[in-house]
């Protein structure tokens, strides 16, 4: 690759141009050998950001990132391999619920999952909410959980799709993060590591999500399920509703502790619902149901009847933390300090800001501002209310859950502000799920 | 700087926002300083490239461009100081018109010009065909030469504007030099380190020029003057036609030739009438007089009385070269092989294309692919044909220069291919100076 031929590859993009797969391979396979500088890779990212990519050079760079790391074989596993992506939001404790859920009901679950950043959180700080729990698993590790489990759940390897990560630094530092094509191509080049037959993709669409716009998050959608089933793996997409938490609690070992309780048939209608809906499309992914409808029926049922709570203990247990915590989701540590936020004045609960109560955990020490910060699973919030609620003077908004007295006053100022009441009540919800992007193939 | 600001400021950029000073300073002079890696520069120049930048944030750009080198003092001259510049084309000689007559009449010329690169030249190599000929001149030795002589011609040096040499070793890598914003200021920030008082452009559009769309031509030209009035120099641009090449001569000492003949009065009518145009500018901006017309009215005189000749010797022995090359242009060196070719059928001559021409010249040798290749300043073409000229087969299309016998054929087929004939005569030409845009201020 001379110095040239880059330069021409950035500028066929900066016009709208298509890149060819030579294109693709010879730019972001030198950027991986170090042969393309990373200023000539920042300008074709940009450009990227401004034009687009067309689903055969995305395809290009999604399987070339796929095979910069290692691909999990688990075609010896006795059952349909499925996975399930959420694109981030508020209160989305989901993976929790579904993943022994669908192996309870068939599937084996290789979940390879995130961290938080800013005001949305990730599946592995929930489970490190669990005394004990490890998620620096080995990939050894990983499939020995996952053959006798069903589930298994880690963090992202150094194996893993190493061409993703050198990208995302860069985006990271070039402001070109929120792209789609490159959202799409880094979600699925680590999920499609996983060795999966099925993926089921929970993209949010409100302004908890980080692509708000209904538009933007149809287009992520469309683009992921279009490139997954591309690449033989059955792919559907959900777009729910993240314009408030999902469920009442916020902060890790609050939302963990909540979804122990969904398991127990205990959970707030929507976790459950947006949880059962989910398992119901990895059956059908999964090749075990006829329709996501009649996977979502099991999915209620199995709730419903707490099947899925000794799965769920074996996997706490093999990974190291305390099964116990499962059936008595109180051994899961609290923070010092709680208070109740009371409502000053009656009305309607308009709204409920997800971004608030998501900076607001991050406020408290419960998320991070940067990558390498340190983060208190104790802290966040657990609110006592939905949108459309009426309240009466004192009635209670939520519970803070701090470290210190003054994260408890710093707590209250947040909750009170995140619950948005008016004299009118709200126009009715929507349902969580608003549109489902069927498998193509 | 931390890391995290470029990182927003590019962000804005990419939405669309306008930078405050603070934020081009401290991005622009982070990059120059070295605490702003070239990747973000990268990504924030091609978020340049499509979102554009206004003028507030363009003047601090250049403000930034021209202070981070060299700025000459030249306020003890006992005239006006005032230069021209061109965004090139093919055969355009101008400069070396038009340089010695607005000395001639009454203005300080400190003129500091580029070389060819692709299809359009560039004055210096020009100027290099005059036997003995220096263009390296130290910022003193320039000084000396415009005050003996009233005008100086030489290279950029190291000195004067870093910051946009850097830039454009960037964008040269990355795909981002065609960004009006980027050229305007990468241009001014060259000519204002000349501590000029006024400044004329000749912005060219066509297919010859760097820019051929007519729009973007007059969007450049007047980003450029907004500019240099709101920098304090009396700036003027005239949008003028390169859909043919600019007098006979294509090649940079066939082209030197012309020029000597022109300042005899023995030009062409295209190239006089422009030299004699954008001296007339010149003049109206320096203050030498109330109108352009009134100054082309002058120019016109002195040009046909070879009144700049004598200067034009004085400026050419000053800087080393053989100074009777100008009255006796015979002495710039002919290339060997030499050979007419003619029409071999009748018709009207309807384009003579300038892109075809000057990539010849670089197929000859004459000229430039990359920066560091040398050039042979002998070769290149005479035309014998205007647009629009009737041919009978055996009517001459125009003399190819060249090095050798295998260079001559190959420009045969150029110089054939260049001429394009048909049956119809082409629509009138169009004057070549399109359109004016005034000094703002």
């Amino acid at each position: 690759m001379t110095r040239l031929l880059p330069a021409r590859v950035i500028e066929k993009k900066r016009r709208g141009g298509e890149l060819t797969r030579e294109e693709v391979e010879g730019v972001f396979g030198g950027f991986l050998a170090g042969n393309v500088p990373d200023y000539q890779m920042a300008a074709l990212l940009m450009a990227v950001h401004f034009r687009g990519m067309g689903a055969a050079e995305l395809d290009a760079l999604l399987e070339l990132m796929i095979g910069s790391g290692a691909v999990l074989d688990l075609s010896h596993l006795p059952g349909p391999r499925v996975d399930k992506h959420s694109t981030g939001g508020v209160g989305d404790k989901t993976s929790l619920v579904l993943a022994p859920l669908a192996a309870e009901l068939g599937l084996f679950v290789p979940m390879i999952s995130g961290r938080g950043l800013g005001h949305t959180a990730g599946t592995l700080d929930k489970l490190e909410a669990i005394p004990g729990f490890r998620t620096h698993l080995t990939l050894a590790e990983f499939r020995s959980v996952l053959e006798e489990v069903g589930v298994a759940m880690m963090g992202q390897t150094e194996e893993i799709a190493p061409l993703d990560r050198r990208l995302y630094a860069l985006r990271d530092a070039t402001a070109t993060v929120p792209s789609i094509p490159l959202i799409a191509a880094s979600i699925l080049s680590k999920k499609l590591a996983e060795g999966l037959q099925g993926l089921v993709l929970d993209v949010k669409a409100g302004s908890g999500a980080f692509l708000p716009a209904v538009e933007d998050s149809r287009d992520l959608a469309r683009t992921m399920t279009a490139l997954g089933n591309a690449r033989g793996v059955r792919t559907v997409a959900l777009l729910t509703g993240m314009e408030a938490p999902l469920g009442r609690a916020v902060g890790n070992g609050l939302e963990t502790r909540e979804a122990m309780e969904c398991l127990a048939g205990r959970g707030p209608e929507d976790l459950s619902g947006l949880s059962c809906a989910l398992t119901g499309e990895m059956l059908f992914v999964g090749g075990l149901v006829a329709d996501p409808g009649e996977g979502g029926r099991l999915a209620r049922e199995a709730l419903a009847e707490g099947r899925a709570i000794p799965r769920m203990a074996r996997l706490v247990e093999r990974q190291g933390g305390d099964p116990r915590v499962v059936t008595n989701p109180g051994l899961i540590p609290l923070a010092p300090e709680r208070g109740v936020v009371t409502a000053e004045v009656a009305g309607f609960v308009r709204e409920i800001l997800p971004v608030s109560l998501g900076y607001g955990v991050v406020e408290l020490g419960g998320g991070r501002w940067r990558m390498e910060d340190d983060l208190d699973p104790r802290v966040g919030f657990v609110l006592a209310v939905r949108t459309g609620d009426r309240l009466e003077p004192g009635d209670p908004l939520g519970e803070v859950h701090a470290a210190d007295v003054k994260g408890l006053e710093k707590g209250r100022r947040i909750l009170r502000g995140a619950v948005v009441l008016g004299p009118e009540p709200p126009a009715p919800r929507l349902p969580l799920v608003r549109e489902r992007i069927p498998p193509l193939a």
